[in-house]
Protein backbone atom coordinates (compact mmCIF):
# COMPACT_ATOMS: atom_id res chain seq x y z
CA UNK A 1 0.00 0.00 0.00
CA UNK A 2 1.24 3.42 -0.56
CA UNK A 3 0.64 5.72 2.04
CA UNK A 4 0.26 9.70 1.19
CA UNK A 5 2.39 11.85 2.47
CA UNK A 6 -0.44 13.69 4.43
CA UNK A 7 -1.58 10.52 6.04
CA UNK A 8 2.49 10.18 6.88
CA UNK A 9 2.69 13.11 8.44
CA UNK A 10 0.14 12.80 10.73
CA UNK A 11 0.66 9.10 11.67
CA UNK A 12 3.86 10.59 12.83
CA UNK A 13 2.53 13.47 14.43
CA UNK A 14 0.05 10.96 16.37
CA UNK A 15 2.76 8.99 17.38
CA UNK A 16 4.43 12.37 19.03
CA UNK A 17 0.85 13.16 20.76
CA UNK A 18 1.02 9.38 22.06
CA UNK A 19 4.88 9.35 23.40
CA UNK A 20 3.84 13.01 25.35
CA UNK A 21 0.76 11.02 26.77
CA UNK A 22 2.46 7.77 28.18
CA UNK A 23 5.08 10.22 29.57
CA UNK A 24 2.38 11.60 31.64
CA UNK A 25 0.97 8.19 32.60
CA UNK A 26 -2.20 8.98 30.84
CA UNK A 27 -3.79 5.48 29.61
CA UNK A 28 -6.42 6.56 26.91
CA UNK A 29 -6.91 9.29 24.28
CA UNK A 30 -10.05 10.61 22.29
CA UNK A 31 -10.18 11.55 18.31
CA UNK A 32 -11.72 14.72 18.92
CA UNK A 33 -8.52 15.33 21.47
CA UNK A 34 -6.08 14.27 19.31
CA UNK A 35 -7.98 16.55 16.65
CA UNK A 36 -8.07 19.87 18.78
CA UNK A 37 -3.99 19.16 19.37
CA UNK A 38 -3.51 19.29 15.66
CA UNK A 39 -6.24 21.42 14.38
CA UNK A 40 -7.76 19.08 12.05
CA UNK A 41 -11.16 17.25 12.33
CA UNK A 42 -12.15 14.40 14.32
CA UNK A 43 -13.01 12.46 11.33
CA UNK A 44 -9.94 12.79 9.72
CA UNK A 45 -8.31 11.29 12.73
CA UNK A 46 -10.46 8.51 12.82
CA UNK A 47 -10.03 7.76 9.19
CA UNK A 48 -6.35 7.66 9.72
CA UNK A 49 -6.66 5.19 12.84
CA UNK A 50 -8.90 3.20 10.52
CA UNK A 51 -5.66 2.36 8.34
CA UNK A 52 -4.34 0.92 11.56
CA UNK A 53 -7.39 -1.78 12.41
CA UNK A 54 -7.66 0.07 15.73
CA UNK A 55 -10.69 1.27 17.15
CA UNK A 56 -11.55 3.16 20.24
CA UNK A 57 -13.94 2.43 22.63
CA UNK A 58 -17.17 4.14 22.93
CA UNK A 59 -16.85 7.19 25.52
CA UNK A 60 -13.31 6.23 26.22
CA UNK A 61 -10.53 6.77 23.46
CA UNK A 62 -8.18 5.04 22.04
CA UNK A 63 -5.11 2.83 24.06
CA UNK A 64 -2.41 4.98 24.22
CA UNK A 65 0.17 2.27 24.67
CA UNK A 66 -1.46 0.30 21.87
CA UNK A 67 -2.09 2.80 19.53
CA UNK A 68 2.00 4.00 19.68
CA UNK A 69 2.82 0.54 18.92
CA UNK A 70 0.52 -0.30 15.74
CA UNK A 71 2.17 2.90 14.51
CA UNK A 72 5.06 1.80 15.21
CA UNK A 73 4.24 -1.78 13.08
CA UNK A 74 2.49 -0.01 10.58
CA UNK A 75 5.05 2.32 9.60
CA UNK A 76 7.36 0.13 9.73
CA UNK A 77 9.58 1.55 11.90
CA UNK A 78 11.08 -1.60 12.92
CA UNK A 79 13.52 -1.84 10.22
CA UNK A 80 16.39 -0.29 11.05
CA UNK A 81 17.99 2.78 8.60
CA UNK A 82 21.76 3.36 9.08
CA UNK A 83 22.53 6.97 7.64
CA UNK A 84 25.54 9.42 7.79
CA UNK A 85 25.62 13.21 8.41
CA UNK A 86 27.39 14.93 5.98
CA UNK A 87 28.36 18.34 7.53
CA UNK A 88 29.22 18.89 11.49
CA UNK A 89 27.75 22.47 11.57
CA UNK A 90 25.37 23.55 13.78
CA UNK A 91 22.16 21.81 11.41
CA UNK A 92 24.26 18.64 11.79
CA UNK A 93 25.11 18.76 15.24
CA UNK A 94 21.46 19.51 15.96
CA UNK A 95 20.30 16.30 14.03
CA UNK A 96 23.21 14.30 14.96
CA UNK A 97 21.21 15.13 19.01
CA UNK A 98 17.67 14.47 17.49
CA UNK A 99 17.27 11.31 19.95
CA UNK A 100 13.79 11.28 18.44
CA UNK A 101 15.17 9.50 15.09
CA UNK A 102 16.03 6.41 17.16
CA UNK A 103 12.22 6.32 18.00
CA UNK A 104 11.46 5.66 14.13
CA UNK A 105 14.59 3.13 13.74
CA UNK A 106 16.95 5.50 12.27
CA UNK A 107 20.21 5.61 12.91
CA UNK A 108 22.72 8.07 12.84
CA UNK A 109 26.36 5.83 11.86
CA UNK A 110 28.64 8.90 11.85
CA UNK A 111 29.01 12.24 10.69
CA UNK A 112 31.64 13.53 8.50
CA UNK A 113 33.41 17.44 7.94
CA UNK A 114 36.49 18.82 6.24
CA UNK A 115 37.00 21.11 9.56
CA UNK A 116 40.26 19.24 11.29
CA UNK A 117 39.01 20.83 14.61
CA UNK A 118 35.08 19.11 14.61
CA UNK A 119 37.19 15.52 13.32
CA UNK A 120 37.61 13.05 16.26
CA UNK A 121 34.38 14.86 18.27
CA UNK A 122 31.73 13.18 19.35
CA UNK A 123 28.45 13.78 19.60
CA UNK A 124 25.39 11.71 21.11
CA UNK A 125 28.64 8.99 20.75
CA UNK A 126 28.78 9.30 17.38
CA UNK A 127 31.34 10.05 16.05
CA UNK A 128 32.94 12.88 13.53
CA UNK A 129 35.42 11.49 10.82
CA UNK A 130 37.38 13.21 8.26
CA UNK A 131 35.16 13.38 4.43
CA UNK A 132 37.91 11.32 3.20
CA UNK A 133 36.73 8.72 5.21
CA UNK A 134 33.38 8.68 3.91
CA UNK A 135 34.31 6.80 0.55
CA UNK A 136 35.74 3.31 2.84
CA UNK A 137 33.07 3.94 5.51
CA UNK A 138 30.17 3.71 3.37
CA UNK A 139 31.67 0.64 1.32
CA UNK A 140 32.00 -1.31 4.55
CA UNK A 141 29.00 -0.53 6.23
CA UNK A 142 26.20 -0.53 3.75
CA UNK A 143 25.13 2.83 4.61
CA UNK A 144 22.88 4.11 1.68
CA UNK A 145 21.72 7.30 3.74
CA UNK A 146 23.23 10.57 3.39
CA UNK A 147 22.25 13.43 5.49
CA UNK A 148 23.61 16.40 3.74
CA UNK A 149 23.85 19.66 5.98
CA UNK A 150 26.77 21.32 4.28
CA UNK A 151 27.02 24.96 3.14
CA UNK A 152 25.13 25.69 0.22
CA UNK A 153 27.90 26.32 -2.19
CA UNK A 154 29.62 22.98 -0.81
CA UNK A 155 26.70 20.73 -1.70
CA UNK A 156 26.79 19.68 -5.13
CA UNK A 157 30.61 18.93 -4.73
CA UNK A 158 30.06 16.87 -1.77
CA UNK A 159 26.41 15.86 -3.62
CA UNK A 160 29.27 14.30 -6.26
CA UNK A 161 31.15 12.97 -3.43
CA UNK A 162 28.25 10.92 -2.19
CA UNK A 163 27.09 9.78 -5.41
CA UNK A 164 30.39 8.22 -6.12
CA UNK A 165 30.79 6.00 -2.77
CA UNK A 166 27.74 4.34 -3.07
CA UNK A 167 25.10 6.53 -1.58
CA UNK A 168 21.77 5.66 -3.05
CA UNK A 169 19.52 8.03 -0.98
CA UNK A 170 20.31 11.70 -0.36
CA UNK A 171 18.61 14.09 2.12
CA UNK A 172 19.31 17.43 1.50
CA UNK A 173 18.89 20.61 4.00
CA UNK A 174 21.37 22.71 1.86
CA UNK A 175 18.96 25.35 0.37
CA UNK A 176 19.78 24.59 -3.41
CA UNK A 177 19.22 21.77 -5.25
CA UNK A 178 21.29 19.42 -6.49
CA UNK A 179 21.93 17.28 -9.47
CA UNK A 180 22.35 13.72 -9.05
CA UNK A 181 22.31 10.64 -11.52
CA UNK A 182 18.54 9.03 -12.22
CA UNK A 183 19.03 6.00 -9.79
CA UNK A 184 19.50 8.23 -6.67
CA UNK A 185 16.57 9.60 -4.65
CA UNK A 186 16.72 13.14 -3.06
CA UNK A 187 14.91 14.85 -0.43
CA UNK A 188 14.76 18.20 -0.35
CA UNK A 189 14.06 19.26 2.78
CA UNK A 190 12.97 22.71 1.87
CA UNK A 191 12.45 24.41 4.89
CA UNK A 192 11.65 28.06 4.22
CA UNK A 193 9.28 26.49 1.47
CA UNK A 194 7.94 24.60 4.76
CA UNK A 195 7.19 27.76 6.32
CA UNK A 196 6.03 30.22 3.92
CA UNK A 197 3.55 27.23 3.77
CA UNK A 198 2.25 27.84 6.77
CA UNK A 199 2.53 31.81 6.95
CA UNK A 200 1.18 32.51 2.92
CA UNK A 201 -2.21 30.07 4.05
CA UNK A 202 -2.73 32.31 7.31
CA UNK A 203 -1.94 36.10 6.18
CA UNK A 204 -1.03 37.87 9.23
CA UNK B 1 -6.10 32.85 -3.92
CA UNK B 2 -5.11 29.71 -1.74
CA UNK B 3 -2.09 28.26 -2.84
CA UNK B 4 -1.95 24.81 -2.38
CA UNK B 5 1.44 23.53 -0.03
CA UNK B 6 2.73 21.56 -2.92
CA UNK B 7 2.80 24.69 -5.19
CA UNK B 8 4.38 26.38 -2.79
CA UNK B 9 6.96 23.98 -1.81
CA UNK B 10 7.76 23.89 -5.61
CA UNK B 11 7.76 27.31 -6.33
CA UNK B 12 10.18 27.69 -3.85
CA UNK B 13 11.98 24.92 -4.88
CA UNK B 14 12.68 26.11 -8.57
CA UNK B 15 13.25 29.70 -7.06
CA UNK B 16 16.68 28.09 -4.93
CA UNK B 17 17.31 26.58 -8.41
CA UNK B 18 17.03 30.18 -10.45
CA UNK B 19 19.38 31.56 -7.96
CA UNK B 20 21.70 28.74 -8.65
CA UNK B 21 21.86 29.57 -12.34
CA UNK B 22 22.21 33.11 -12.15
CA UNK B 23 25.38 32.50 -9.84
CA UNK B 24 26.27 30.56 -12.35
CA UNK B 25 25.68 33.37 -15.21
CA UNK B 26 23.22 31.13 -16.70
CA UNK B 27 20.89 33.60 -18.93
CA UNK B 28 18.07 30.74 -19.36
CA UNK B 29 16.38 27.88 -18.21
CA UNK B 30 13.60 25.30 -19.56
CA UNK B 31 10.88 23.43 -17.89
CA UNK B 32 12.01 20.22 -18.75
CA UNK B 33 15.66 21.23 -16.90
CA UNK B 34 13.61 22.31 -14.03
CA UNK B 35 11.44 18.74 -14.05
CA UNK B 36 14.74 17.00 -14.28
CA UNK B 37 16.27 18.49 -11.20
CA UNK B 38 13.30 18.18 -8.99
CA UNK B 39 12.33 14.62 -10.84
CA UNK B 40 8.41 16.11 -11.47
CA UNK B 41 7.18 16.41 -15.06
CA UNK B 42 7.70 19.46 -17.63
CA UNK B 43 3.80 19.53 -17.64
CA UNK B 44 3.96 20.31 -13.81
CA UNK B 45 6.71 22.67 -14.41
CA UNK B 46 4.49 25.05 -16.99
CA UNK B 47 1.17 25.05 -15.06
CA UNK B 48 3.24 26.18 -11.73
CA UNK B 49 4.70 28.94 -14.09
CA UNK B 50 1.44 30.13 -15.66
CA UNK B 51 0.43 31.51 -12.50
CA UNK B 52 3.00 34.13 -12.41
CA UNK B 53 2.07 34.49 -16.47
CA UNK B 54 5.20 34.14 -17.27
CA UNK B 55 5.83 32.33 -20.73
CA UNK B 56 9.09 30.73 -21.63
CA UNK B 57 10.37 31.24 -25.18
CA UNK B 58 10.49 28.51 -27.25
CA UNK B 59 13.46 26.52 -27.65
CA UNK B 60 14.98 29.00 -25.51
CA UNK B 61 13.24 28.70 -21.81
CA UNK B 62 12.79 31.45 -19.29
CA UNK B 63 14.33 34.19 -18.56
CA UNK B 64 16.12 33.33 -15.28
CA UNK B 65 16.26 37.23 -13.53
CA UNK B 66 12.45 37.96 -14.75
CA UNK B 67 11.32 34.29 -13.55
CA UNK B 68 12.94 34.78 -9.93
CA UNK B 69 11.92 38.10 -9.38
CA UNK B 70 7.74 36.77 -10.82
CA UNK B 71 8.31 33.88 -8.42
CA UNK B 72 9.19 36.78 -5.50
CA UNK B 73 6.54 38.89 -6.32
CA UNK B 74 3.86 36.38 -6.20
CA UNK B 75 4.62 34.84 -3.39
CA UNK B 76 4.83 38.43 -1.41
CA UNK B 77 8.51 37.83 -0.35
CA UNK B 78 8.60 41.41 -0.44
CA UNK B 79 6.29 41.95 2.66
CA UNK B 80 8.97 41.28 5.79
CA UNK B 81 8.38 38.68 8.53
CA UNK B 82 10.22 39.01 12.08
CA UNK B 83 11.10 36.04 14.05
CA UNK B 84 12.75 35.84 16.88
CA UNK B 85 14.25 31.97 17.55
CA UNK B 86 13.99 30.60 20.89
CA UNK B 87 16.20 27.93 22.02
CA UNK B 88 20.06 28.67 21.19
CA UNK B 89 21.00 25.54 21.18
CA UNK B 90 22.47 23.74 17.42
CA UNK B 91 19.13 23.82 15.65
CA UNK B 92 18.70 27.61 16.99
CA UNK B 93 22.07 28.52 16.27
CA UNK B 94 21.77 26.54 12.37
CA UNK B 95 18.54 28.41 12.17
CA UNK B 96 20.04 31.75 12.88
CA UNK B 97 23.11 31.02 10.37
CA UNK B 98 20.57 30.28 7.60
CA UNK B 99 20.96 33.28 5.11
CA UNK B 100 19.02 31.86 2.56
CA UNK B 101 15.65 33.10 5.14
CA UNK B 102 16.48 36.68 4.56
CA UNK B 103 15.66 36.05 0.42
CA UNK B 104 12.07 35.29 1.38
CA UNK B 105 11.88 38.38 3.78
CA UNK B 106 11.73 36.64 6.61
CA UNK B 107 14.11 38.25 9.29
CA UNK B 108 15.79 36.43 12.51
CA UNK B 109 15.97 39.55 14.75
CA UNK B 110 17.15 37.93 18.52
CA UNK B 111 17.78 34.83 19.65
CA UNK B 112 16.55 33.90 23.23
CA UNK B 113 17.93 31.09 25.64
CA UNK B 114 17.80 30.34 29.78
CA UNK B 115 21.59 29.35 29.27
CA UNK B 116 23.97 32.54 30.66
CA UNK B 117 26.71 30.96 28.76
CA UNK B 118 24.85 31.79 25.74
CA UNK B 119 23.52 34.77 26.66
CA UNK B 120 25.18 38.11 24.98
CA UNK B 121 26.70 35.91 22.34
CA UNK B 122 26.01 37.07 18.46
CA UNK B 123 25.40 34.68 15.66
CA UNK B 124 25.36 36.05 11.96
CA UNK B 125 24.82 39.71 13.68
CA UNK B 126 21.73 38.56 15.55
CA UNK B 127 22.24 38.42 19.57
CA UNK B 128 21.11 36.06 22.07
CA UNK B 129 19.41 37.26 24.93
CA UNK B 130 18.07 35.93 28.59
CA UNK B 131 14.32 34.96 27.93
CA UNK B 132 13.28 36.64 30.33
CA UNK B 133 13.84 39.87 27.85
CA UNK B 134 11.31 38.08 25.57
CA UNK B 135 8.07 39.42 26.96
CA UNK B 136 9.38 42.95 26.36
CA UNK B 137 11.03 42.78 23.21
CA UNK B 138 7.87 40.63 22.01
CA UNK B 139 5.57 44.01 23.41
CA UNK B 140 7.97 46.46 21.68
CA UNK B 141 8.96 44.82 18.11
CA UNK B 142 5.50 43.59 17.43
CA UNK B 143 7.25 40.76 16.21
CA UNK B 144 4.54 37.84 16.52
CA UNK B 145 6.79 35.17 15.14
CA UNK B 146 8.92 32.76 17.09
CA UNK B 147 10.84 29.60 15.89
CA UNK B 148 10.92 27.20 19.26
CA UNK B 149 13.93 24.94 19.12
CA UNK B 150 13.93 24.15 22.48
CA UNK B 151 15.05 20.34 23.86
CA UNK B 152 11.15 18.45 24.06
CA UNK B 153 10.59 18.31 27.64
CA UNK B 154 10.53 22.35 28.01
CA UNK B 155 8.57 23.02 24.60
CA UNK B 156 4.90 23.18 26.67
CA UNK B 157 6.15 25.58 29.23
CA UNK B 158 7.98 27.68 26.63
CA UNK B 159 4.97 27.42 24.52
CA UNK B 160 3.05 28.94 26.89
CA UNK B 161 4.90 31.85 27.83
CA UNK B 162 5.68 32.73 24.49
CA UNK B 163 2.11 32.88 24.34
CA UNK B 164 1.38 34.92 27.21
CA UNK B 165 4.50 37.11 25.75
CA UNK B 166 1.84 37.81 22.86
CA UNK B 167 3.20 35.88 20.14
CA UNK B 168 1.08 34.45 17.58
CA UNK B 169 2.69 32.02 15.30
CA UNK B 170 5.02 29.49 16.54
CA UNK B 171 6.88 27.33 14.00
CA UNK B 172 7.54 24.00 16.63
CA UNK B 173 10.77 22.31 15.70
CA UNK B 174 10.88 20.33 18.91
CA UNK B 175 9.50 16.84 18.25
CA UNK B 176 6.83 17.19 20.14
CA UNK B 177 2.35 18.40 19.98
CA UNK B 178 2.31 21.74 22.09
CA UNK B 179 -1.14 23.04 22.86
CA UNK B 180 -2.34 26.43 22.22
CA UNK B 181 -4.93 28.69 22.59
CA UNK B 182 -7.62 28.08 19.45
CA UNK B 183 -5.89 32.14 17.83
CA UNK B 184 -2.62 30.85 17.92
CA UNK B 185 -1.48 29.31 14.52
CA UNK B 186 1.43 26.23 15.52
CA UNK B 187 3.64 24.86 12.01
CA UNK B 188 4.81 21.66 13.25
CA UNK B 189 8.27 21.04 11.59
CA UNK B 190 7.75 17.54 11.70
CA UNK B 191 11.46 16.56 10.69
CA UNK B 192 11.35 12.32 10.80
CA UNK B 193 7.32 12.31 9.25
CA UNK B 194 9.06 14.58 6.53
CA UNK B 195 12.06 11.78 6.12
CA UNK B 196 9.36 8.84 5.94
CA UNK B 197 7.40 10.14 3.56
CA UNK B 198 10.56 9.92 1.67
CA UNK B 199 11.92 6.18 2.70
CA UNK B 200 8.28 4.64 2.95
CA UNK B 201 7.31 5.40 -0.46
CA UNK B 202 11.34 4.80 -1.89
CA UNK B 203 11.50 1.09 -0.43
CA UNK B 204 14.82 0.54 0.11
Amino acid sequence: MKLSDKVINRLTLYHNILIGYIEKGVSYISSPKIAALLDIDASQVRKDLKLLNNDGICKVGYPVEELKKSIEKFMGFVKTKEAFIVGAGNLGMALAKYDNFELYGFTIKALFDNDPLKVGVSINNKQVFHISNLDDMAKHSNVQIAILTVPRQAAQKIADFLVNAGIKYIWNFSPCVIEVPPAIRVWNENLIGNFLQFTINHEQ
